[in-house]
């Protein structure tokens, strides 16, 4: 089994899967929000791609504005002009990288303006502002993604289906890290991530979210209930969690996932089977090599490289999803599975108490 | 620092550290109870040590009676002939290996027969009755050592050194996860480890305190609150837990541990630090190497080898703790802490609710 799904690493499976032939066109993206990762990581990752193309960029700063378009030749707007629809016939759809709780007007512009959203994790601040974000592209009949990029990252996608074919038998338990020390090099503590109320939560919302939302994917299954504890002990993190560890059950299995804005930088992931284990290194690092090894009882293989940059392949799924109708999976629904499980964390918590996400 | 600490890996300290200058003698071992693991492991890891020396075992079986003694050149009594004294001018302590119920008995026997006590982990099946152990044996002058084998561990003792150091900085959080397949090989349900009487608790009492008893040693700190599920769906495990996850609060950190009686076997162990990260794989099997991971933001090192078995260095700090009269950090304290957050552990599992371990 290790042969026929570790092989061909960067198989583009939600390309090859149509059966109707078509092939995408290229869909040009607006950019909301021009911080860090947007200017660094997103935008380049369009250009990169086969199918998006960044056309358009949105920002409050006139410098960011000049720069971006010498950069990568965008036409670039500030939110007022985006509000009134300027440049609406320059671009498709927008990516929503604004800070948490700017994602809910942000994304109604653009269900307004007709243009298909590609939204930032988590979806927004509260559970309810992310309904009303689904709710809002929906009522305008555009098409709505949940940025999860470890979604459409080669290595996890074949990870997927390595467990989905049985490979390291029935899932047990999870368990994955994601610490990032957000006030690391240049970043100092006047950052929206900090804002209680602009971030909606800490560390748990901004990197805590990876490891859930990617072991749910890799075993398509949903939470059913948390138990969880938080903490800040330095200052910088008054308004939000700075750590967090959340234990998740799953229908039959356990995830124990956490989370933290300080300390030494670790992204990990594992799944414990009753007939093997999968561990990947470096699991969430935008952009780096995977460090995954597979334990069965028929031996142990290591995978190396990625197979492809998970950013390039997450923009490129989305505008050919948008372009050619295929289904986007990490949608708005995936995307309030994630921020219900938030809001019970954050519960739980607070209460100390197990909270059910039972319907 | 890491040249300082990780060379010279099997030192020992507690040896070495003795200024009076004193050598250990042979301390002579009777073993209560003969099952696989005392026979296979513990019996010869007498043998190979160099204070310890195994003379008398005490069984029921007829059969194992005569192969130790054949083995071993051991005095082989009966359970009965224990009790009433019998060659107790072969032995100066006991190792006590019988399921976790009968301990209590066993050690009360041995200190009425002024013989000093190693146990095996956990101490008992109850609190209660760990508590009646542990004043047992003080009360009757005997020494007292519960036998946690990673404390002896080489590799332990240096990543404690490691750590104690600052080499990870400030802890923030550790994992870990012992999966022993019980009903694996040869061994079939009919064997005390699944009698929820005699075991007192499944996974969580005979692999769970292994990551949370080693944790514990290695940041030298006790757990302060616990949260806590259990889930047994094979019917094999209708009276004990089949699977735990524990949330173990410290002082100011973290510990997520689980533990498994089914699936992939699985032993490992990690710290997370404000300035670094330590891994162990392998890290509670009995007599393997372990593979340890240390990163710092100086660069990464991998500690090779085992260094010593750590079953031998267990019964040599033992016999060599008791013929000088050297401290015995494992010791009844020690066990108690962990009796008392297993009953953490159940008590919350089946509340839901966080359990505090405030005195």
């Amino acid at each position: 089994m290790f042969d026929t799904v570790f092989t061909d690493l960067p198989r583009r499976d939600w390309v090859t899967d149509r059966a109707d032939g078509a092939t995408g066109e290229t869909l040009r993206i607006a950019t909301v929000g021009c911080g860090n990762y947007a200017r660094n990581v997103s935008i380049p990752a369009m250009v990169d791609g086969e199918y998006a193309e960044p056309t358009v960029v949105v920002s409050g700063d006139p410098e960011k504005r000049a720069s971006l378009t010498e950069e990568f030749g965008v036409t670039a707007i500030d939110y007022d002009a985006y509000e009134a629809g300027a440049a609406t016939d320059e671009y498709d759809a927008v990516y929503v990288a604004t800070p948490n709780r700017l994602h809910l007007p942000h994304a109604e512009t653009a269900a307004r303006h007709g243009k298909h959203v590609v939204c930032e994790k988590p979806l927004e601040a509260t559970v309810d502002r992310a309904e009303r974000l689904v709710t809002a592209c929906a009522d305008a009949d555009v098409r709505l993604m949940t940025a999860y990029r470890m979604q459409t990252d080669p290595v996890m996608r074949r990870l997927r289906e390595f467990v989905d074919a049985g490979g390291i038998g029935t899932v047990q338990r999870a368990s994955g890290d994601f610490t990032f020390p957000v006030l690391g090099g240049d970043a100092g503590p006047d950052q929206w991530r900090l804002d209680g109320h602009l971030a909606g939560g800490g560390a748990l919302f901004d990197v805590g979210v990876y490891p859930l939302n990617t072991a749910r994917f890799l075993t398509s299954d949903d939470p059913v209930a948390v138990s969880a504890s938080t903490r800040s002990p330095d200052s910088a993190f008054d308004e939000v969690d700075q750590h967090v560890d959340m234990r998740v059950a799953f229908d039959g299995w356990m995830g124990n996932f956490s989370a933290s804005f300080s300390g030494h930088a670790n992204t990990e992931l594992e799944l414990l089977g009753s007939d093997g284990r999968v561990t990947v290194r470096s699991a969430f690092q935008p952009g780096a090599d995977r460090e995954v090894t597979v334990e069965t009882p028929d031996g142990t293989l290591t995978v190396e490289g990625r197979g492809a940059d998970e950013t390039v392949e997450e923009f490129d799924y989305f505008a050919y999803a948008v372009t050619t109708g295929a289904t986007i999976e990490p949608d708005g629904a995936d995307g309030l599975v994630d921020m219900r499980t938030l809001a019970a964390v954050q519960e739980s918590a607070a209460t100390g108490e197990r909270v059910s996400l039972d319907e």
